[in-house]
C-alpha cells in the first residue's frame, strides 16, 4: 500500500482526492492536514465520506508528511512551495495540485501570482503532470505539477492540431466556462449562489492566471511561439469545464476527425466523439475523462474544437491520482474507473 | 415627493428597495448608506440600476438620515435599534426590514438574538408591518417593523384558519423552503453555489429565529397560545419562499376554499388559487404577491395550506414599500404593480 | 457471472443500472431493450457509458430475456406485469423497478394506477424489495418489487419509531421533495428546465401514487393502521430526495438518537447522523445510501425525522442491485461502494 | 389605446408580451390565440397574470385579428407567413417575433428553414426590427420582423466595430450561450431539467438558423461580405443570452471604449459598461436592455466584446414592444422601464 498524505484537505480538490483514494485499493491516506480544522474528523466536514475514513485533520507538519510515500498538495498557490523542498529532501514524492510548479520561468510565475517564488530551484525538476504529453517523465518524477483545470481541457483540445502544424499558432482563441467549484471552497461574495445562480458572465478577460500555463504547454507542442486569447466564463453549476476553441486552419486537406481519433487512440482518459456529437459537461461529471469534438462549421477555414472535463477530476484530483499511478508503477487507470453521473 | 433614506444599501433587500423605488413615482431616494462601500456609486455595485440613480453610498450618519421623511433599514439585526431612537425623535418615520422591532417582548428578543435590546422602550410603539393584519395601525405608525420572510408566508397561510378556530393551535406544522437570497449578501462558505447548488437540506431545525415571530403573530390572531413546529429548508434557487402548512382540523363542515377566498377578497397582494392549482415560487418572482392554496388531502382531518412569496419582495422590500404607501396615504399598490417573471 | 437483462433501458433508472452494473464485477448485461431505440448503440444515447458497453438496444422479446439469470424492469408501470409471468415461468428471476408489484391488493393498485392489473396472481408472491425490512424474503424471491423513491426515503425514516410504537400512527405527516429525474426521461412541458428551473412547488397533494405504497409498508411495521398526509414537492435539481417527517410523540422518555443508531447499526446503506447534523441531498448523490437525522425541536411533542437518498440509486437502481446481490448470494454491498459526489 | 392581438400566446414570448403589455398603459390586448388552448383562460395557464387579464385563448382567425391595430406573432416559424398577407391587406400592422420575415432572400430562408416561403413577396417590405439600426424605417413599417435573440446580442456587439471597419470582417467569431427558454415551451426531452440542469454544451455548431440572419445584418453595416463562426451553447438557466465576440483588429489606434460609448450614447436600451466591468446575464433579467463591454486582452490584436440580453425581453418580446412604440409614435421607452432582477 502506498502511504499518502494530503495537505489542505478542506477544499474541494481535497475532498475529491479522498473520494477517489477511498476506493483506489492501492493507497492508504495516513495524514491529512488543515490549519483551520485541525482536530476535526474529516467525515464531520464531509459527510459523504462517513464509513470510509477515521481520519482527523492535523496541523501541516513536515515530520508527519515526510513519513508518507507521496504527498498531495490540494492547497492554494504559495503553500506547496514552502514545504516541498523539505519533503523532496526526505525522499517523499509530491503531486502538487496547486499552481506553484506549473510555470518553468520563475519570473513569469511571479508576474502572474504577485509574489516571489520561494523555491525556484525546483522548477526545472518539476514535471508538468499532463500524462498525455509527459507520461515518461512523470514515471520518474519526484515532483509533479498537476495542470490547472482550464489548461487541461484547452491543451487536450489543441494538441493534435498544433502538433501537426494545422492551425495558425498566433491566433488561437479559447472561450471556456467553468463550474463554481473551480473557485474553491472559500468565503467570497462573488461565489454565493445568490450571485452566481441563474446567471452567466465572463471574468478575468484581461488576463487569467491559467493563460501563461496554457501558452507554455502549447508552445512545447507547437515547437514555437503561440498566442491564445483566453476568455473564461462562470457557469451556474458546481462541476464541469467546457472549452470551445477556435483556430484558423492553415490547410484544409486533413481529415480532422481521423487525426483526433488517431492521436488519442491509446489514451485511457481522452475520448473523441463521433462526428456530429458534441460533448456535455454532465457526461464526465465525477469521471476522470476528457471528451472532445472537432469540426469545421460551414466548411470555412475556422476549426472548432469542443472539450469537456470535470474540473475536480480530470482537471484536478483525478489527474493527480493518474499521475500517482504512473509514478508508482500502478496501472494508470487504477481507482479511476468512474462513469459520469448522467443524468 | 417623499424623501427616503436607506440604511445598509449593499444587501439584497437594499438593492431590491432601490429597484422598486426607482419606478415608484412618489419617492425620491436621497440617501443610502454603507460603511463598507462609502464613496462608491450604487450602480457600480448593482449595474442593473444604471441609468436610474446617481447615488453614492454614504456613511450612516443620523444627520443625513434625519433629513428624510422615511428611512428604511435594510440591515442585519442590531443596527436599526441603535439609530432609530434618534430618528424618531427627529420626526423621521422608520420602516425597519430587520428583526429589531418585530418581537414585542425584549427578553424573548434577547433570548433568540443573543444580545440585549438597546431600545426596548420602542417595542410597544413599533407596529408589526403585516398590512393584512395591521393596516390601520400602520397608517399612523412612526415605526413599522416589517415581518420576516418566512413569517409573512406562514402567517398569511394560517390566519384564515386560526381566526375562525378551525385548526388545533398547539399542533401547527410548517415545512418551508427558501431561496439562498434569504441568507443575505454575506461571504459565507455555507451559501456558496458549490455548497448549495443542486442540493436541498433542512437547517435551523432546533430553533430558527423566525419561530417566536411566527408564534407571536399567530397568537394575536388565534387569541390564545399556539405552538408551531417550524422546519426551514434551503432551496438551490435565488428567490422564493414556499411554505407547506399542516394542521389538524377541528371540524369538517367549513368550505375552506370559500373561507380563504372571502378572507382575502379585498387584499391587493394575497391571492387564493382555484381548487386544484398549487402555487409555484416562480409565479411571484419579482412581484409583491402571496399566492395560496388550501386543501384537505384524501378527505381526512389534516388540512394543507401552501403559500408562496418572493422573499425579497412580499417577504421584505416590497412589503416595506407597501407599508410606506400606507403610512404616507398613498395608494397601497403604488409602485407595486409588478408581475412575476414567468418563466 | 450473472447474466442480466434490462427492459426499458432508455430511461434514467436504465442508464443508472448500466452505470452501476458496468463496475459491479459479478454481472454481465447481455440484453437491453427499447422499442423506440431498437438498433441504436447504448453509448450513443448515453455517452457517459462509452468504453464500457458494446450493447445495442433490442426489441423487448421474451425469448431474449428468458435467457438471462435476472431481468430488471426499468419501465413505466404496466409494462412489467405483461412480461413477468412468462419470465418467471422460464425460471428467470425478476427485479422490477416499476410500480407493478408493489401493492399487494390488486384493487388498490387499480384504483391508483387507473387500469386493471394483468397478473394479480403474482402479487402475493412478489417480495417488496426494501432490504432493511425484507432481507430474508428477498433472498429466496423470484420476483422482487423495488420500492418507489419517496417510499424508500419515507419508510426508512419512520420505521424505527413505528416499530416501537412511539408516534401516533394516524397523524403522520411527510413533506418531501424530489429532483426532476424522478419524473423520468419523458417529453413533458412540466419537466422542462424553463418550467422547473429556479422554482419550487408542491404537486400531487390530493393523492400521489406513492401514498398507498407508503401506508402499506408502514402498516406492516406498525402492526396496525396508519395514515400519512404526504405532500411531494418538485426541486429544481436533477437527483435527490429529501423527506421531512413529522409525528406526534406518544411518550418522551426514549432517547431517539440512540434508538435510530441501534436500529440501523448493521445496515450497510442506512446511516444515522450525529445530533445536530442534518442530511443534504448532495451528500448521497450517486451513492446507494440513506442518511437520517432525528430530533424533537424545542423539546415539544413533535418529532422531526429528515431522510435523504439519491432517487436514482437507493431510490431505484442502486436498491435494485442491492436486491439482486441478496437474491444471488453475493455480498450485499458488491458494486455499491459508491461515495456521494460532494460538492 | 392601441388594440393589440397576439397569435400563439402559449409560448414564452407570448406570456412575456402579456407581462409587458399589462403595464404598458397605451395598449389593450383584445385577442390572443392558441389552437391547443382555445377556450382556456390565459391566467389559468400563466398564473403570474392573475388579476391583469380576463382574456381567454381563441382560435387564430383572421377576422378576429384583422380587427386589431397591431398583431404580434409569438409563434414558431411558418405560422406568420400564412396569416400576415391577409392582415396587411386589412390594414393591420404586424410585429412578427418569429423568423418568417427576417431573411430578405427567400431562397436563403428556404435553405435554412427547410420549406418554401409562402409569402416571399413581403420580404422586401418587411423591416428588420433592430431599432438601433433601422429606427426610421420601423416608424413607417406595416410589417416588422423582430430579430432573433442571438442576432440581437451579437449584432449590437459587432456593429460599432464593423461600421468603422476596425475588424477583419471575414474572421468574426461568436461564442454565445442561451438560457433554456430560448428553445421555447415545447415538450422535448432535450430541454428537460434532467437533461440540461447542471450541465453545459455547445449545439448547432454545424449551422444554427440564426447564422444567416446575423451575417445579413452585419453585412448591411459593414457594407460588404462578412463571415461569422457562430457557436451557440445551452446554459442551465431559464433566461439570458451572453455573447462573447472575438475579432482581429485591423488597426490599434482607436480608443474602443470611447467608440462604443459614443456609438450608443443616445440609445435608451444599449449600455456600454465602464472599463473592467463585464456584463452578467442576471443584470438584465426581465429588462429590455443590452449591456456591452469591449476590451483587447493582453494588448494583442484580438478584440473581445461581451454582450448580454434577456432573450425573452430585448431578444424577443421587449424588442417587439419597442418596435410597436416606434411604429405608433409612442415614446420608445413606454412600458419598458424595467430594471433587471438582481439578485
Amino acid at each position: 500500500m502506498i502511504r499518502a498524505g494530503i495537505v489542505g484537505g478542506t477544499g474541494y480538490t481535497g475532498v475529491e482526492l479522498l473520494r477517489l483514494l477511498a476506493l483506489h485499493g492501492g493507497v492508504e491516506v495516513v495524514a491529512i492536514t488543515s490549519r483551520a480544522e485541525a482536530g476535526r474528523r474529516v467525515d464531520d466536514l464531509f459527510p459523504n465520506l462517513r464509513g470510509y475514513y477515521e481520519l482527523v485533520f492535523a496541523e501541516p507538519e513536515v515530520s508527519l508528511l515526510a513519513n508518507c510515500d507521496v504527498v498531495f498538495f490540494a492547497t492554494p498557490h504559495n503553500v506547496a512551495m514552502q514545504l516541498v523542498p523539505e519533503l523532496l529532501a526526505a525522499g517523499t514524492r509530491v503531486v502538487d495540485l496547486s499552481a506553484d510548479y506549473r510555470i518553468r520561468d520563475a519570473s513569469v510565475w511571479s508576474q502572474w501570482y504577485g509574489e516571489p517564488h520561494s523555491s525556484p530551484q525546483l522548477l526545472e525538476q518539476a514535471v508538468y503532470g499532463l500524462p498525455e504529453v509527459n507520461r515518461d517523465s512523470i514515471r520518474e518524477a519526484q515532483l509533479v505539477a498537476c495542470p490547472g483545470c482550464y489548461p487541461t481541457a484547452i491543451q487536450l483540445g489543441w494538441i493534435p492540431l498544433l502538433a501537426r502544424g494545422l492551425v495558425a499558432p498566433a491566433e488561437l482563441i479559447a472561450s471556456a466556462a467553468s463550474g463554481a467549484s473551480g473557485a474553491g471552497r472559500q468565503a467570497k461574495i462573488d461565489n454565493l449562489l445568490s450571485e452566481v445562480g441563474g446567471s452567466f458572465k465572463a471574468y478575468g478577460v484581461s488576463g487569467h492566471r491559467h493563460l501563461p500555463e496554457i501558452e507554455q504547454g502549447l508552445q512545447d507542442v507547437a515547437g514555437g511561439p503561440v498566442a491564445v486569447t483566453f476568455v473564461p466564463h462562470l457557469l451556474p453549476i458546481v462541476r464541469g469545464i467546457h472549452a470551445t476553441l477556435f483556430g484558423r486552419l492553415l490547410e484544409d486537406d486533413t481529415d480532422l476527425q481521423a487525426l483526433f481519433e488517431d492521436y488519442y487512440r491509446d489514451e485511457p482518459f481522452v475520448e473523441v466523439l463521433p462526428p456530429g456529437m458534441f460533448p456535455q459537461t454532465r457526461t464526465v461529471k465525477g469521471a476522470n475523462r476528457c471528451q472532445l469534438s472537432v469540426m469545421v462549421p460551414q466548411q470555412r477555414d475556422t476549426v472548432v474544437v469542443m472539450s469537456v472535463i470535470d474540473n475536480l477530476v480530470k482537471g484536478a484530483s483525478g489527474q493527480a491520482v493518474q499521475n500517482m499511478n504512473i509514478m508508482f508503477g500502478l496501472p494508470e487507470t487504477q481507482g479511476l474507473e468512474l462513469i459520469g453521473l448522467l443524468p
